[in-house]
C-alpha cells in the first residue's frame, strides 16, 4: 500500500494535473538512454523512489538495507522539507533530488536505473509514461492505473521506448505465496475447486485521497481488493471469464465518493470458483483454496510482516523476509538480464480488466458479467 | 445432516407419502398423552428416532451414550431388517419399535417422550404434526422444513398439541460456538462489522435423496448452507434484512434438480454484513467474525468432531464433547422444565425465512431482496 496521506504540494500538484495525460509536456523525442548498464553486471542498479508518502517512507526505503541488486539512488518529492531528511537519512546524492517541475531530467542522469511510481493511482499512467519515454525502466505500484485503456498506453509507452514496466505485486517474491502459485501449476491436489480470498482494513483519515475517487478510482476494490484478484487468479493459475459484484455501504458521508465494501464471485474456466470481500471498514486477511483432493489457507495472506499459513498439514515458514527488497532486486535482476518482469505491465492489465467488469457487474445490480 | 441414503422401504414409503400433508390420515381428536411424565423428574426422558440413515445410525445413536437426562427409548424405521439390528445393539425394548404404518400408535407408549425426525426434508413437516398430534415433544432435523410454510405449519401443530418443538441445531449446545454468541451479546469486542461463513463438502452418490429437489427442497444450500445462515445470526445476534445470493454450476447432471454451489451475502440491521458460500462439490468449514476491535475465527466451525477456533490470541478449548448428546439432554432439560428450547420451532423459521429470500434473489439474477 502506497501512502495514505499527501503532503500539501504533492496534493497541489495532484490538481494541477487532474486533467489527465492532456497536461503531459514531455516530447517523446527526447533523447533515451539505453537500458541500465551505469552499473555493470556486478554493481546494484539505482532506484529513484516517485512520491515519499507512507508506503515509500515505511516500507520502501527500509527495504533497500535488504536489497542486494539495487539501492535507493534518488526520490523525487515536491515537499521541499523532505529532501533533506531524505538526503541525510539515505545518503542521496543531491543531484538525485527531483520535484515535479524537473522529473523530466532524470533522463540524463545514470545513477537511475529504475524509476518506481509510488504516487496516488491517478498519476500512476502519468508517471509512468514520463519515466518511459525518460528512458527509464519503471515499477509501478498497484492498481497499475485507473481502467484498462490508461493500462495499455503505460504498457505502451514502456514497449516504444524499450524500458522494462513492471507492477508492485510484491506477493510474488513471497516464498509461501509462491508455493500456492506452484499448486495451481503442479496440481498436487487435483485442480482447485473453490478460492476464498478477502482484504479489509479499517481506513483512518477520510481526507486522504484514497476516499477520493477522481485520485483512487475507486474505494476497496481498487486499493485492496486487487490483492483478492490476483490471488484467484495466482491460486487457480486461470485468467477468469465472468464475475458478479455486489456493493454494501454504512457510512455514506465518508465513503460518498468510493466503495465501502464489495463482495464478488469470480469463475473460472476449469469450473473454479472464487469468493472475495474487501472493505475500508472491516478487518480480514485471507486465502483460503480448496482443490480436489486438499486446501491450502495464508493468514495473512498479504501483510507486510510475513505471510502465514499451511499447506494440508504443514505448516509454511515463518521465516522473515523482505517482500519490497526481493520485488525490487527481483526486478533488477531482470533489467540487468534482459528477461520480463514475473509482474510485467500485462499482469496488472489483467488484474485492471477484471475490475473494470467488476465495477460494471456492481453498475447492473450485480450480473453476471463477462470479463 | 441426517442419512446419505434412503432403504428401499423408505424410499417407497416417500413415494407413498409424496402427495404431502393431504395423505395425512391420523385424526387430531385422537387422545393425546400429557407431557413427558412418564419418567418422573430424576428419570431418564425416552426418545424415539425416526429414520435410521447415517446421522441416526453414526450420530445419534452413538451420542446416547454420553447423555445424562435421556436414553434411546424406540425406534421408527421402515427397514425390517434394521429392526433386530437396533433392538440387539441399543437393548431397545420390542413393543417400542415403530415402522411407518403403526407409528400413529406411539402416542400410547409412555415410553416415549420425545420424538427426534431424522428423515429426509421433505417428511419433516409431515412427522413433525404427526408426533405433535400423538402428544409427542419433538425435535426434527435441519432445514425444519421446505418453505415457511410448512415450518410454520409445524409450530402451529406443536402449540395446538401443547408439545414442543426444537430444531437439530446442536451447535448451540456446543462451548465455543456459544462463546461466539456471547460476543454478540456482551460486545467485548464491539459491533460486529463482518461474517465470512462457508461450509461445503463433496457429495458421494449421485442417487441419493439430498439431490432430488422433491425431498431435499434444494441442493448445498438447504443441507448446509443453513449452518451459513445459522452462524451469520449468531455471530451477529441480529436478524438479516436483505440477501443477494449467486448460483454456480459445474456438473450439471449430477445437480440437474437442485443447487451445487452458492454464494450469497446478508445485510444486517446496525450494518454488519456477512458472506457466504456453500457447495456439494468443494470442501470448507469456517466462520469468521471481524468486530469493531477484534476478531474471532471458528474453523471447522460445524463438524461433529469439534468446533475449533480462536477469539482474539485465545485458542479455544478443544475437549472433545458430544454435541448431539448436549443438543438431546439440553431438550430433555426443557421438556422436564417445561422451558422452551433455545432452539425452537421459531428459530428453524427463521433461517427457513433467509432460505425462501435467497432462492427469490436467485430466481431475480442476484438481485438484492428484502428477507
Amino acid at each position: 500500500m502506497p501512502q495514505t496521506n499527501l503532503s500539501s504540494s504533492r496534493r497541489n500538484f495532484v490538481q494541477r494535473f487532474s486533467a489527465g495525460l492532456g497536461a503531459l509536456s514531455l516530447s517523446s523525442a527526447l533523447p533515451r538512454l539505453a537500458a541500465a548498464t551505469s552499473k555493470g553486471k556486478s554493481g546494484k542498479l539505482g532506484i529513484a523512489l516517485v512520491g515519499l508518502g507512507n508506503y515509500s517512507t515505511k516500507q520502501l526505503a527500509p527495504a533497500f538495507e535488504h536489497a542486494k541488486g539495487c539501492y535507493l539512488a534518488g526520490i523525487v518529492t515536491g515537499t521541499k522539507a523532505k529532501e533533506a531528511v531524505w538526503k541525510e537519512k539515505y545518503g542521496i546524492k543531491p543531484q538525485n533530488v527531483y520535484n515535479y517541475d524537473n522529473f523530466e531530467s532524470i533522463a540524463s542522469n545514470k545513477d537511475i536505473d529504475i524509476v518506481y511510481i509510488v504516487l496516488p493511482n491517478s498519476m500512476h499512467a502519468e508517471y509512468t509514461i514520463r519515466a518511459a519515454r525518460a528512458g527509464k525502466h519503471v515499477i509501478c505500484e498497484k492498481p497499475m492505473a485507473l481502467s484498462v485503456a490508461e493500462g495499455q498506453s503505460m504498457i505502451d509507452a514502456c514497449r516504444e521506448n524499450d524500458v522494462m514496466l513492471s507492477i508492485g505485486y510484491r506477493l510474488h517474491f513471497d516464498p509461501n505465496t509462491r508455493e500456492i502459485m506452484k499448486l495451481a501449476a503442479e496440481k498436487p491436489y487435483g485442480n482447485v475447486r473453490y478460492v476464498q480470498s478477502e482484504v479489509a482494513f479499517t481506513i483512518g483519515d477520510p481526507t486522504q485521497w484514497r476516499l477520493k475517487k477522481d485520485m483512487a478510482g475507486g474505494g476497496a476494490v481498487m486499493d485492496v481488493g486487487i490483492y483478492c484478484i490476483q490471488a484467484a487468479r495466482y491460486a487457480t493459475g486461470e485468467e477468469p471469464i465472468a464475475i458478479r459484484a455486489q456493493e454494501f455501504k454504512t457510512d455514506w458521508e465518508k465513503f460518498k465518493d468510493v466503495d465501502e465494501t464489495v463482495s464478488w464471485q469470480l469463475e473460472f474456466p476449469s469450473g473454479a470458483y472464487s469468493s472475495s470481500t474487501t472493505s475500508y471498514n472491516m478487518r480480514t486477511n485471507r486465502l483460503y483454496v480448496s482443490y480436489q483432493k486438499g486446501a491450502a489457507n495464508l493468514e495473512p495472506a498479504t501483510k507486510y510482516t510475513g505471510i502465514k499459513g499451511q499447506i494440508q498439514k504443514r505448516i509454511l515458514d515463518v521465516t522473515p523476509i523482505s517482500q519490497q527488497a526481493r520485488q525490487m532486486d527481483g526486478f533488477a535482476q531482470s533489467v540487468r538480464s534482459g528477461t520480463p518482469s514475473i509482474v510485467p505491465g500485462e499482469e496488472g492489465l489483467k488484474d485492471m480488466k477484471v475490475i473494470e467488469a467488476l465495477y460494471r457487474s456492481l453498475a447492473n445490480g450485480g450480473k453476471r458479467t463477462l470479463i
